[in-house]
């Protein structure tokens, strides 16, 4: 018999609960600005439903999934586990190159994940309207998806640089009955300010946060959503790392290698959690776990670990994290996805104690690579998701110099139908790489605060 | 337990051959225009390969599939079958809504059925080159992605009307490596002749097929792919439906209506042929099998039945189908993969025995019904699917006033990814409905032999 293609789990196969890795890699608390104390319950009961607030905190080691939100999961889930042996061929690699395909979420992420989740959460407690910000627009399009399955109104903040790349993205959004406006936007305070100094800002998740932020906490029955970078978002993402793991089983093979882009970081920490359980569990036996980030927006790489603001403006509590600063505008990434300053806590934590690795590639390696996976294996990948593939493909020509027939999976976390104009342009030879102002990054590390500090002022 | 989202067959309950009707519906031969005598092997090897000319004129019952083609299909194949539980509550039916859904594929549309074949058998065959015609771009992209698998190049003719609207999709070809221009061309007799007539023609699928023809007979190495219509090209659509029986079965439903979209007729025919098959053997006992075609290009509903060119310069065989005329150009519709002139032979042969029905809905109908089914499933569907949704939502409303509870499936057959202005200008108010134009229809008729007549002119 032919070896299997894909693998594919039963819904009654699906994870049940979501792993919560905060007690494993002792997590940090976030700390109030103003005091320096962690933040509880009262202080984000403001802008998350109760649920949402009780996960960002939790120290349970598991949390079950609503069966609501696993009934709509299965209009999708499990997704499939693909051996990429069109890649392999095209690499002439002895290694074996397995994918988690992310894609086939109807908004076309990993984000759905959690959309889903945080939807049902404020439906249930009562919320009218959520906000938001996005980058690319993945986010975006997955909880307007999500707010129309549970009837919440949706408003989207669009990193402007986005907002102009990626008009179909747009267009889903509409489509599916949410309201998306470019960023910054002279709709907040802190949009307008930001326009005040620099009236062509490309924008940036940053800022797009401090205005999402600043609705929800102003308008009634509004409440917030967040696409990354928090406890509760890497948590619901959790389940492709279970899944993944289950198919591995099926395939009867055990990972070298755990790869995924990261940008707030929540597709790389849902796919390599559990395989960093298992691995712990272990005694630190198992796969090396490595994260890719833009060459040209590198907090793992670059930034400084230390207590920093989430948005521009400083409307969130301080969260420890490697970070570029929170006035950093990174360049005009088409990977908007992974244009943002900072990385999740839980993985500056990990990256910390040495238990993931992280790479940085640039921009032209990426679209090369996603080129190359279109022609062998069919699917367009995601800007974002290309730098799980460079990083892939250069493990894959290392194991053909070294005649290692190493076990690789990576997570594509999206498919790239809606950034065909950047695929165009690269194929064109009119993309630019996209390159990182040395001098903006020193002007920024120098307002964050140094590492384990709690005190800090709201910038002005 | 909680009755099942979706039904997942694994690789092995695959299909192993494609269904042929050939027989069963007692086909017309195509005739050669200037002989009015049936063609055979001779005349069709010239553009196609072997292997398809034998398809092509086959009678056998079934033809197994290439284990090469299986093992690509496996990619995404077997596709699902889904219970639509979200557009159920939305029209709050008491039918029961199933929908296959072919937007699984690399390229996103059933179209990869036949692509991967026509590609293999091409590559077995000695094909240096592809030509093909496409409209909205789905099969263009389809092609190109199954030619990047065999290493073959590829030439599109994309009808401008469709090359304007879909620049997404233009850039998947060429991601993918195919060649991409707007039709009518300058590149080609054909194309010089109606743009001499009518700079500003819109296009056709017709005058694209002619285009693509006429490069396949003068240039060494290079052959025709169709897309549709043709026998062999419905034929390897059928796996569609034999897997859609098997899911039924899981499902433990029988179908009462069966729906799908029809331009050409490949994705009707190939979901819709092995339910009639099944339906023939049970002498009659069986669903209701509908096709659904726009109001604006209504060639089963208002066209003739008769032999007529499958393009608008008349280089291919007559074939004997319902159709509003060679020379008929339909209006810039945004479902640009339905705006053919004619039907599959197959289709017009089981109409016209009365073995399914056809139906005819206006544009906004169709986008009305797309827009309902984002925002309650989260696929935003192709706009030739949405044909086969608006007949669904029509039947299941009908449903509910008569308190019925109808088993309804139809096929979904692409994803709206790479359409997404044409929702734009939907949700916008600026999507003006499409318009039959009575005055050219009349004339383009007047163009078309008399049914069953075996000889005419090639149109000057």
């Amino acid at each position: 018999m032919r070896e299997p293609t894909k693998y594919l789990l039963s819904e009654a196969q699906m994870p049940t609960v979501w792993n919560n890795l905060a007690v494993e890699l002792d997590a940090s608390p976030h700390l109030h600005p103003g005091t320096g104390q962690p933040v509880g319950e009262a202080e984000l009961s403001g802008i998350f439903p109760r649920e949402i607030v009780r996960q960002e905190l939790s120290r349970e080691v598991d949390i079950p999934i609503p069966e609501e939100v696993r009934e709509i999961y299965t209009r999708w889930r499990p997704s499939p586990l693909v051996r990429a042996k069109g890649l392999e061929r095209a690499l002439q690699t002895p290694a074996r190159i397995f994918f988690k395909y992310e894609g086939v979420s109807p908004s076309g992420s990993h984000k759905a994940n959690t959309a889903v989740a945080q939807a049902y959460y404020n439906k249930q407690d009562g919320t009218r309207r959520l906000a938001t910000e996005t980058g690319a627009g993945q986010w975006g399009s997955s909880l307007a998806f999500a707010s129309a399955l549970f009837g919440l109104e949706l408003k989207v903040f669009m990193v402007r640089a986005s907002y102009g790349q990626k008009p179909y993205r747009r267009a889903l959004m509409h489509t599916y009955g949410g309201v998306c406006v470019p960023s910054p936007s002279t709709e907040t305070a802190a949009g307008r300010k930001i326009l005040a100094q620099d009236p062509d800002c490309p924008g940036s998740l940053g800022i797009a946060t401090s205005e999402a932020l600043e609705v929800a906490m102003k308008e009634p029955g509004t409440r917030y959503a967040a696409g990354s970078v928090l406890n509760h978002v890497l948590l619901h993402q959790t389940i492709i790392g279970q899944e993944a793991i289950l198919q591995l089983a099926m395939a009867d093979v055990e990972a070298d290698e755990v790869i995924g882009c990261v940008g707030g970081g929540s597709n790389f920490a849902g796919f390599a959690f559990p395989f960093l359980r298992q691995k712990l569990k272990r005694g630190g036996r198992g796969p090396r776990i490595v994260g890719v980030e833009p060459a040209a927006c590198p907090s793992m790489t670059r930034g400084r670990l230390a207590y920093d603001f989430g948005d521009t403006t400083g409307l969130t509590p301080l969260v420890r994290m490697h970070t570029l600063g929170h006035a950093f505008i990174p360049p005009s990434l088409h990977a908007g996805g992974l244009r943002y300053h900072g990385v999740a806590p839980l993985i500056s934590r990990a990256l910390e104690r040495g238990l993931v690795d992280a790479v940085a590639v640039p921009q032209i390696d990426c679209f090369e690579a996603g080129v190359m996976f279109a022609r062998s294996e069919g699917i367009v990948p995601a800007p974002e998701s290309t730098h799980a593939i460079a990083a892939t493909v250069a493990e894959a020509l290392r194991c053909r110099e070294a005649g290692e027939a190493r076990t690789i999976v990576f997570n594509l976390s999206g498919h790239g139908h809606f950034d065909m104009a950047s695929y165009e342009k690269y194929l064109q030879g009119e993309l630019e790489d996209a390159t990182l102002d040395e001098k903006a990054l020193a002007a920024s590390l120098a307002l964050v605060p140094q590492p384990h500090a709690p005190k800090v002022a709201v910038p002005a």
